[in-house]
């Protein structure tokens, strides 16, 4: 693997804003790397659409950052990782991670209990991809799922401390909670915004995995394994080791971006991704 | 205007399922006229996305829908009517009604004390169209928005009577009610489902415009202004009167149409509207 190589940019995409959530995870825990971010802003959300939608979606996305010149993918949202990472793998040729494996490891070692919770979009829920990757760990951990389709909306409308949040919250963990889960995987690029919340309504005996975290780890593990890790510190004068593109709504995502990563960013270039 | 002209079908298109409550109203109302419905289910919402975005979607809808043979255009959602009605004019070339100005006419018509709230998602309270069109009518006509983005997810969810959702509105609803509205438009197309749950919260003082409704009726007038009246009662043996086309996810489009139309949808076929 030439030098060259270890330097360049991990590929992180989403189909919109909650991949940040991975993003920053990655900039805290590998500071070393660089990162191209696509956000797929013109087509989001993919939590309703069908899997051929999202595979045309993804490959569209890997051919663009393919000629980012990057050493390795992070697909950032549980939609496309669950219905499309297969295929990202075949038109990427370059080591994939995405969101679901590494919280379903995490969730399969941490259980004592063997009963664990998943909240997630609909679309997650539906293809059960966090319990197919966690009985592929252990058959016998008994995997309860619960759609929430009402809380990225409730994070995007900014009611992230709020009475009516907490009993949504609580309706929705209701079923998870009397099946007596001892650990519970925030399935939704969103969700760890709401991680004190829910944090509080659940008490402490349940422990919380966050996949963002757990990818990141994972990225960390990847890129040792294949020889990839970024050996040299990032200058701190280097203009750009973080760059952003998404395919509509620019001003927005910055906006955003700057207010969860821990970076100023101050543009995200427009991408016509229709036509890659 | 040729006699097989009158006979052809109207296009009705939206960014997904809510555009259905308008086609509703086209049934109930011009029970002689054809309808080809387009739902871009594979890049819905259209809610949160920009302007240039919206208007290369709904040109590529529109030359879809001139392929069809239609005689006129409704756009049956108010993201599309605010940010493309008149680039679809100038597309289709034949006559174009949206749900903004029919709605925005009769609130006019019926507020006595002047005072008129809107309710709909941020895309449409941020285009300030309702208000644009409700002031080139009457000026002095004060016009209260207020942006629900919770709404569309509550429907979507099911959850249309229901505690949690009652609170929701309410919280929505206080700031235009402070305003002693007299008047409230309905400004998206999924809002109609909430229709009796708002009524019970507001009281009878409050007139509900629906602009679903108001459309239709607004179609009815273009279409005899135009000369473009279907003469002949449909007949029912005829297989497909309406025509239903979606981008994605055709098996969810029909049930929910089935759901809420006066017929039975039996398919809606997908068409790759990018190569439009």
């Amino acid at each position: 693997m030439p030098g060259d190589m270890k330097s360049a940019p991990i590929g992180v995409f989403d189909s919109g804003l909650g991949g940040l959530t991975v993003a920053r995870e990655i900039m805290r825990n590998l500071p070393r790397e660089r990162i191209v971010y696509f956000g797929d802003t013109a087509r989001v959300p993919y939590g309703n659409k069908s899997k051929p939608t999202i595979v045309r979606y993804s490959r569209q996305i890997v051919r663009f950052l393919m000629q980012q010149e990057i050493k390795a993918i992070v697909i950032a949202c549980n939609t496309a990782t669950a219905l499309a990472i297969d295929e990202v793998k075949e038109e990427a040729g370059i080591p994939v991670i995405g969101v679901v494996e590494p919280g379903a490891v995490t969730a399969a070692a941490v259980t004592k209990n063997k009963q664990v919770g998943v909240i997630a979009t609909r679309a997650t829920t539906s293809t059960n991809a966090y319990a197919r990757a966690i009985h592929a760990i252990d058959p016998s951990i008994n995997v309860i799922s619960e759609a929430c389709p009402l809380l990225v909306p409730l994070a995007e409308e900014g009611w992230l401390h709020d009475r009516i949040t907490d009993e949504i919250i609580m309706r929705y963990l209701d079923d998870l909670l009397e099946h007596d889960i001892d650990t519970l995987i925030l399935g939704c690029t969103h969700y760890p915004l709401f991680r004190s919340e829910i944090r509080k309504l659940i008490g402490d005996k349940i422990t919380l995995v966050n996949p963002a975290y757990e990818t990141a780890k994972g990225l960390e593990r990847m890129l040792a394994a294949c020889n990839l890790e970024n050996e040299a510190p990032l200058n701190p004068d280097e203009p750009y080791p973080y760059r952003f593109f998404v395919s509509d709504e620019a001003e927005r995502f910055t906006e955003f971006a700057s207010s969860i990563l821990p970076v100023d960013v101050k543009k995200a270039r427009i991408i016509p991704i229709e036509e890659y």
